[in-house]
């Protein structure tokens, strides 16, 4: 039998449900070592973890998350908070000596990502941040084509990830299911939000990002603020886009915006090698498509691979070909090797120190965007 | 508290991994009367089955069927073994007082379907059959529309199934994985194992076949055979494909195959009305095509509708806009679907009477390709 | 400097419109022997006929085809009549040693269309067909795949070719515009004016047809005729479908309809080989896409290959890569084919004889239809 | 008959052969006034503008376009030289009274273009500039629904125009095929070649950018020289991106590269409004896609418009619903617009006056791009 692995889940929003879920799948699918236990919810709200708990499976409830870092039946702590709760939260788990799986991004700024990384690794606890789109098998068949050197020097890479949610005026921001809008809660819009996502994929696909120039706007300028009551400016990016270099030589153009009508959620990125180059698309996140130059000239053409195959990515364990998965697979498959990871030892990408670079190209767009300048990373 | 609803599993192939899953994660996300308690998993080999039922968590095993029925602490019977068994349990299920939830197609043609039909209706036990792909989201939404009326008189249905993984002369028939290829275990090829899905969805969708011409072909004429060791004669069809009329008028085209390079699980279907039209696909089986004629002329076009959001069938219990799901949620939402039905104690379609008549247009499809003539339902 | 060809073009609706546009451009982009010189258009209204001519540039007009066959100065006729009179006026032309270019198809039946081969092979002129789509590079190109080999032994054929027009109940038949919905003119109705493309594509790139079982509807029963002013019963089909065994082993299986609302010309074509397979659609001719099984396998997919670099047919002659040509440009290609054969004093295909198996098969689908039999072509 | 309109053709290159393809087909499928007459041909190689002349029928040759200017003959001149010669071409066609057809982009920088606007309008000819992707019928029709107003307030524009021909390092540059790798004759490389063509789409459905910053790169530094025989530094941008303000306060984003391994000529633009969004492709340009928000939630989708109708811009003229034309019909469409616009006495958008903004904008990119900071227009 696998040995347990005791979760201490903070937060159940959005990404609450997805990590559970995962947390609770993962075993039905991959034979790992150590199987996670769902050991303890906490959130300040007593009903509405207590609520949560019982719906996911949770075995007991905590309202105050020191109380949760406490306990010795927790063994790693999953943060689902808002982003201006991680840093305190992170560093005093690692404190505690707990593995700590942060929800992205990893913090408010590299300020405070660069104290996480510091703790963790004072403290020798393993940990990972919650990039989960590197474990899409497509995205993760892209990353295995790169790595095999078939793609050549590299020219461009451009990524884009596009909504549509926040056009209403009459939309509010803060609180509970909005904190996204409120920038005290979130640190910034777009960037950290979606652009943050396009950049993990981005220097795990392409290294480096060596520099930036960057423009953003907010294009509903106040909005009610449902903690305040009252009609309050808006402090986030509605949208952000952004040139590059990276540190290859090949150039970067990234977008992101909730104002692109028609989009739900087109996170798409493509990569153009003197070889061959490699699209995705979230909004059909099992198919690759993949163009060969080396392809005798007349039968060339962009590939649609459908990636549902035994041999594609974490793909053997799931169906059979042609049946697709679906976005919440992604932690699953990040489950699954976290605990391949704790079995040995050994720490699961992206870990704090990698997303504090995703940080620091987060805060080098933002400072572009205010001094209208271009900024080193 | 949710109340149990006891399952006794019989078979652990690739339906009984889809059905498991299905009855593990239902209650993750649909709040219902009733929640699945996997109580009995049941197969001839103890061995096998018992690691079956350690992967998914069932309670105990059984390694005969009929002391799995006699068992007081099972509350319905979920049929995954290979054809050929499905009429003889499913009768015993019935009169042993236990909901069945069998898998398709119901039997090896319409006099054990009718049997197996007379047998739970006497008993009175709620039963349905795994016809899941009526509850892809995009699939109901289709169902939904055209109940609307929006689609007007219907000209045409078109429905077709290919897949490619029989080509190779070396693949074995019979045994274990491959029991689809063997017609004393299977009845048919892909009539019913991959025809009977198209049939389903187009008498849901677009009402009875009247009647039919087929034609059918199997281009491996022997395969080595699992079970005997021998090369042995290939008795299911390889192919196989049909033109009808439906009783609303409609003409009907329907083609499958295991010899379509390039398709993997290809179903797709199309409905043509007076007014709009609708397609969809497996492949990417969260999209629905939709063609709507009284648009202003120019602004027409195929509508492809991204089946994510919160007011699309099933979806608002998922995740967010633009994050699909898969395969394995259409079993899910089955399950879901007959939980309700035992809550208020009805069926919970399609029912075995909706899926005998499936099984007779198989029936009268295999007979048309024997006489080549047309043959009534 | 180019001979003239002399063209006497008898018809002017819109496939005269179509080839003489071929005929102007074809020697502004490739180099032949002969060249195309408008003559004479000919049609019985002399003031359509001029205006025609006058757009054209014909150099005259006549208003009985046989004093246009009378004329030393044609070289070569161009039928773009109604079909039935075809078989007369082909006869006549080829007794008047004339070249004959024919709209597609040949004839009403196969007996009219015997009569026609006989007429010009007993001549001995040259005589083409306008099957104008082998000529789209992308189909073109698809010929000289399956040509290589490269998709081994072929399983399944299929095609369709679906319009919309007709729904309203108020469209009349007969008459300049609408004669392809009148019986008496057209002889069938998307079997002649729809299947017949279908089936010629099929014959060229997967060899002949042996039997064939269909199904035909007339939808809307009665239109207001064009003719006589009156609502008299509607004599052609609206939509036929039909089966069939390809003498090389394959299964066919072919679709049209003006009744499948959203598709305008929807003529897409699949092969499926042991190796690879071929789809191709007229509402993007330009593409062709092709699935090779023998690549590496998780790099396997459908690739699109956009068909207009110079080494793809035709297409050195135009343009520069992803700048496509339309619909047109078949015709182009089928005048500096036939211009070709001219110089060499070699048949272009499709010839009479070619053409007339393509109407054998019709008249197959035709019998099956009325019969409800298999027939044999 | 129509009038005729005399036409000397300076260059024959690409552009000249698209241009006088253009002025052959007009009137055979469009109505009016005037009728280009291909008049005389001009280029310093006696032979092979002889053999341009022939070939399109051109009347008579010239070897100095002085002399073309100087005769009474030519009523409209059409300049496809590289672009180092627009200027000194046009200034001296306006001075010599001929209304003006010139390539774009207008010229190698915006002083000279503002001297060439000068000229044309203190000479008063009728002058436009070959910005021929604004008259595909998709992006015209595109035009038409802004201008509707159907999308609302605008958040964002982009666009752009991917190649992939110069990635081998040892094409060379300079000479008669690839003098758009010289920058002595193009000026620039993607920026004017590529880029122009975006921006004076933009321009049109997306009004006046404000300001932009903007990234170039070189990839290959060296390449040998076609007119000197020596390996020399390349002095043109291979990539080219930039972000900017429009003055309606939308953010645009653009990018053209000639090292996007995969794409041939794939120019694409997307426009998101508030209630609507259009997106745009060459590689299938006759597809519109349109997504209308106020359509029901459910049925909401991207809704893929193909442009073959007789309702739709310019289609009337062509074949029937579904046939798609290509990409030389674009410039068909603008000399028939320049056509009645000689008839009115009324300008073709663009003007040089309109090109000269889009050349404002590429002045701007490379200047930015130069000093890595924003720039104002």
């Amino acid at each position: 039998m696998a040995k347990p692995l005791n979760i201490g889940m903070i937060g159940y929003g959005f990404m609450g449900r997805a990590h559970s879920n995962a947390y609770n799948r993962v075993s039905d699918f991959f034979d790992t070592e150590y199987r996670p236990v769902l050991k303890a919810a906490c959130a300040r709200n007593a009903e509405s973890v207590q609520a949560f708990a019982d719906n996911w499976g949770y075995e007991s409830i905590e309202t105050d998350w020191r109380e949760l870092l406490k306990r010795d039946d927790i063994d790693a702590v999953d943060i689902c908070t808002p982003n201006n709760l991680h840093k305190e939260i992170a560093i005093a788990a690692a404190e505690a000596g707990k593995m700590i799986l942060c929800e992205k991004p990893l913090a408010m700024n590299s300020e405070e990502g660069e104290e996480m990384c510091q703790a963790v690794e004072k403290a020798g606890v393993l940990n990972t941040v919650w990039y989960n789109y590197r474990r899409i098998p497509a995205v993760t068949h892209a990353k295995n084509i790169i790595e095999s050197g078939n793609l050549g020097r590299i020219f461009h890479y451009r990524a884009n990830f596009l909504q549509d949610w926040t056009i209403a005026e009459d939309l509010p921001q803060g609180g509970a299911a909005l904190w996204r809008l409120d920038v005290a809660a979130a640190g910034s819009g777009v960037t950290g939000d979606l652009l943050a996502h396009c950049i993990d994929t981005a220097i795990w696909l392409n290294g480096k990002i060596d520099n930036v120039t960057a423009m953003t706007e907010t294009f509903v300028k106040e909005r009610m603020h449902n903690l305040t009551g009252k009609v309050e400016p808006v402090g986030i990016d509605d949208a952000c886009s952004f040139m590059c270099h990276f540190n290859n030589g090949s150039l970067g153009l990234f977008e992101s915006t909730r104002y692109a009508r028609g989009h739900k959620a087109l996170y798409t990125f493509e990569i153009n090698g003197e070889h061959a180059s490699i699209k995705w698309d979230l909004h059909d996140l099992h198919r690759l498509e993949y163009f060969d130059h080396r392809i005798d000239g007349p039968m060339r053409g962009w590939r649609s691979i459908h990636v549902t195959d035994s041999d594609h990515p974490y793909m053997g364990n799931w169906w059979v070909p042609g049946l697709q998965i679906g976005y919440e697979h992604s932690f699953v498959h990040q489950v699954k090797d976290f605990l391949e990871g704790v079995a040995k030892g050994e720490p699961t990408a992206p870990t704090f120190r990698d997303a504090l670079e995703t940080q620091r190209v987060c805060d080098a767009v933002l400072n572009s965007a205010k001094s209208t300048q271009w900024v080193d990373v």
